[in-house]
């Protein structure tokens, strides 16, 4: 079974987790991370944690802030593991690609392709959009 | 003056701001809406709020959450004004972006397009770079 872990430094993961649900509803295989909020709070452990409950036939697509930054570079330790996948540059058309096809018969790889595309995609200068909308239809 | 506001349906906006204070420090120029949080929420009046705040000479960019969403589908009836602008699909890397060129001379077309690169580029599937990454080593 695939699952999903949102993990960011402070309350991103909570907060993005919420507008999901607001469009997508619930959805046990996303679990949440918002480092470093509470005192005493310890990456790796909650690293390992995550990484140890996974079942024998689970994957771990893990969506971290950004890369470069401790929550990814603390899951890229277990990147030689065929089970575990990290996504760095969280945004929310990013989540809604990974968490609609989650339990599809698509690939893991091609999960992750097409929703990487729609987190870039969804990327957009609205006003450089809608003025070259209405370019077109000037030229016909 | 360039502001920026981070709007999204529910407390995406606050905590994605938490993570960027934590990695950038505080910035005054930067306000947020974490949309349909409180009972009695009104999106119209709330972006009318923040374009009538703003002075003669500043700019105002809004970055959302989600193409087709209410918070950016309220603020594009403001597009036709020079001083509004509308990016969606936020991101870490988009708010760096866009927050560390805010006050620098660039144009605001420029500092927009610069941004939504390095939001774009942010989204990578890290377990295929560093197997790219190993390959190009393994040629040398």
């Amino acid at each position: 079974m695939r699952k999903l872990l949102v993990a960011t430094h402070g309350r991103f993961a909570s907060g993005i987790m919420e507008t999901f649900k607001l469009i997508m509803g619930e959805n046990e295989d996303i679990s949440e991370i918002s480092a470093y909020v509470e005192p005493g709070f310890d990456m790796q452990k909650e690293a390992e944690k995550k990484i140890h409950e996974l079942n024998e036939e689970d994957e771990l697509i893990i969506v971290a802030d950004i890369m470069g930054g401790s929550i990814a570079n603390t899951f890229s330790s277990y990147i030689q593991s065929e089970k575990i996948h990290i996504i760095t540059g969280l945004n929310l058309p990013l989540l809604i690609g990974l968490a609609q096809d989650l339990d599809s018969d698509v690939s893991t790889d091609e999960l992750i392709e097409n929703a990487i595309q729609m987190g870039r995609e969804g990327i957009v200068d609205l006003k450089k959009m809608i003025e070259e909308n209405s370019d077109i239809e000037e030229d016909f």
